[in-house]
């Protein structure tokens, strides 16, 4: 299972709206003798590509797969069909199919005589896999904030000035989380300081993300923005009453695939309703997001509770000015500062890349099944949160 | 020796002015017959201690110290002199002593015949008496500031409430820090919002540290203050030409040990000389200060260039507004920052205890000997900040 999970990793980024899924397929004495992973959506699933290597030496063998195989016809056949073909005698798989459409994998193989086993590995795999089975879980896509800033929280000096706080190392792993990402999403305050690229660079092979600029007002982004490129497509989300005339002759005349998107705006507060932003995405096949900036913009997402984990780049360097990481969230009092899980901690050359889960309110925790680790990791944070009251004076 | 470093770290905190030492004496066939460590200014010595449990088995065996045994009659004779009386015909040391006074233990035991080696685990061994190092090469104590915040960098709530951001065994750790400091320092606006107390709680045996209240106006510690209770020695430094008369008699009523340090005040910005209050706690023998707060103290000594180590206790938590960790620093652009070397990452709890190094100004990195690891440690983080011309574009 564990080299399951290794091949499935090498979708990550790739294979939305669907999961990342890997394969090895084992002969009757135990030897591995196809192995195969999920590469794009529209693709062959990973059996099938596994399934294809093993030939006859998977009958009367083992399929160890990372995600219960599909019951469904899709772009592709099910893969529940393909294994009981390939007469394989037993299926193990990791995670269970939280899905409407694909489920029952399972079920199929165990009435057709195969010898099934789920579980295996399964909170691995739900965390390789966590993107998408939140977005099954809670029809939007999964988003996670990237910030870099000092020990401080400061994303840049007094002068605003802030080339490097965060190292070559730090930075080229931001392209890694970008090419990980169906999309990558800024606010205009980035957008008119920065003017930001926000594709993927030194990754080869890589699916450039969907670059998503939240332009309420269709002021920010220019003709001649470097996200109109052609490197990758692009979408700028303004509020549905914006004057977007020059905005419109701008993305008519981007080199590369640009778009317009109309949106209400929030209820509360500046800014576009960020829920019907992610409802637009995940329309579009959106499974994961990466939100990179700025403060303002990240600060209204913590507010709207649809942050699912941060990442976290901390350069060891102290400002004592300078603008800070996130901005307004709506939390005026310490018991209602949000409380997130680390769940890593790694050296990135200099600096510290630290990863928490747990920000997004989630109503969905109790679905059945290993799938619901992807909830429970993300709610379980709230759960460990300490009253006042259990604490005793300090200091 | 890693041995006789885990006992010379038993001294850590209750030493001052002199360093932490553990020694280990074997005999003749190698097995330990003694050891010792420093336990208290005016008591034996390390090597003094092993020797005693040793007996007649040190003769003809070997001595194993983690510094270099020193030359020099103070409150105790010299221990090169003991280890030659007591027939040790091998001694080996991890660093050399730096200091004018006690040095040359090693000459005067290779003089005698004794087999002499040093710099085993010197880097360790300098680690471990970083304090202590620092304080002989620099003529003032070793300053740690040590703060705790969220991810984002907020110390508190836009309220200020702030209780509990970090964890409970983030908190204990900072009584642990306390214990290992020989002063303890808070500014007037700490003082006067949070009336600390300062003092060890929890650690059985602690020596409390001598607590420090940077009051430049002689107005924030006020009668029946919890610093002036009877716990620990308590010194409020204030500027020379402040009215201290009501808080001179608040000393003469307080419970404990408690006294008036009057200072320069600074000759750039607001506040105190803080290399004068340095020298002052130095004279008095204190060789660690542990800065615990707030923003604008840490500030002014981060602008001074007068701390060597940070000790940053991150919480999982975002809170999106509420005062900064650390104030004004007199960095205005990102060429300015203070940029520090990652020495430790390590969990507590749910939280994270950040240890970086490299904050000091330093001309004195040049000192001869294993004992100029502590200065190397502190001054290598500027060397290895990169230059803006050396980066690739970004974003």
């Amino acid at each position: 299972m564990r080299r399951a999970l290794t091949l499935a990793a090498r979708g990550l980024g790739s294979t939305s709206p669907n999961p990342v899924v890997g394969c090895v397929v084992l002969d009757r004495a135990g030897r591995t003798v196809g192995e195969g992973w999920h590469q794009r959506a529209g693709g062959p699933h990973a059996e099938v590509h596994a399934l294809a290597e093993a030939g006859d030496d998977a009958r009367g063998g083992t399929a160890v797969v990372t995600l219960e195989p599909c019951d469904h016809t899709g772009r592709t056949g099910p893969c529940s069909r393909a294994l009981v073909d390939a007469g394989v005698s037993r299926v193990v798989y990791a995670v269970a199919d939280p899905g409407p459409e694909a489920a029952g994998g399972a079920r199929t193989l165990a009435a057709a005589g195969v010898d099934v086993e789920g579980g295996l590995l399964a909170d691995e795999a739900a965390a390789g896999n966590m993107a998408w089975l939140t977005s099954v879980l809670r029809g939007r896509p999964y988003v996670t904030w990237k910030y870099a800033a000092t020990l401080d929280g400061r994303t840049a000096a007094a002068d605003r000035s802030s080339r490097w706080i965060t190292s070559a190392e730090a930075r080229a792993d931001v392209h890694r989380l970008r090419a990980e990402s169906d999309a990558v999403l800024v606010g205009s305050g980035t957008a008119r300081a920065d003017d930001p690229h926000l594709a993927v660079r030194g990754i080869p092979g890589a699916v450039q993300p969907l670059r998503v600029v939240v332009d309420s007002e269709a002021a920010a982004v220019k003709a001649g923005a470097r996200v109109l490129d052609s490197v990758g497509p692009t979408l700028v989300a303004v509020a549905r009453d914006a004057d977007a005339a020059a905005l419109e002759a701008a993305l008519r005349g981007a080199e590369g695939d640009a778009a317009l998107l109309r949106l209400p705006r929030a209820t509360e507060g500046p800014g576009l309703d960020l829920g019907a932003l992610l409802a637009a995405l995940h329309a579009r096949g959106v499974r994961s997001v990466l939100l990179e900036g700025g403060a303002t913009l990240a600060g209204a997402f913590i507010a709207a509770g649809l942050v699912d984990r941060v990442v976290g780049y901390l350069a060891p360097v102290l400002l004592g000015a300078g603008p800070p990481a996130l901005g307004e969230a709506g939390i005026s009092t310490i018991a209602q500062a949000l409380r997130l899980t680390v769940s890593e901690t790694v050296r990135l050359g200099p600096d510290l890349r630290i990863t928490a889960v747990g920000g997004a309110a989630s109503g969905t925790s109790h679905a059945a099944g290993p799938a619901a680790t992807a909830a429970t990791a993300v709610t379980s944070a709230t759960a460990g949160a300490k009253k006042p009251s259990e604490q005793p004076e300090e200091s």
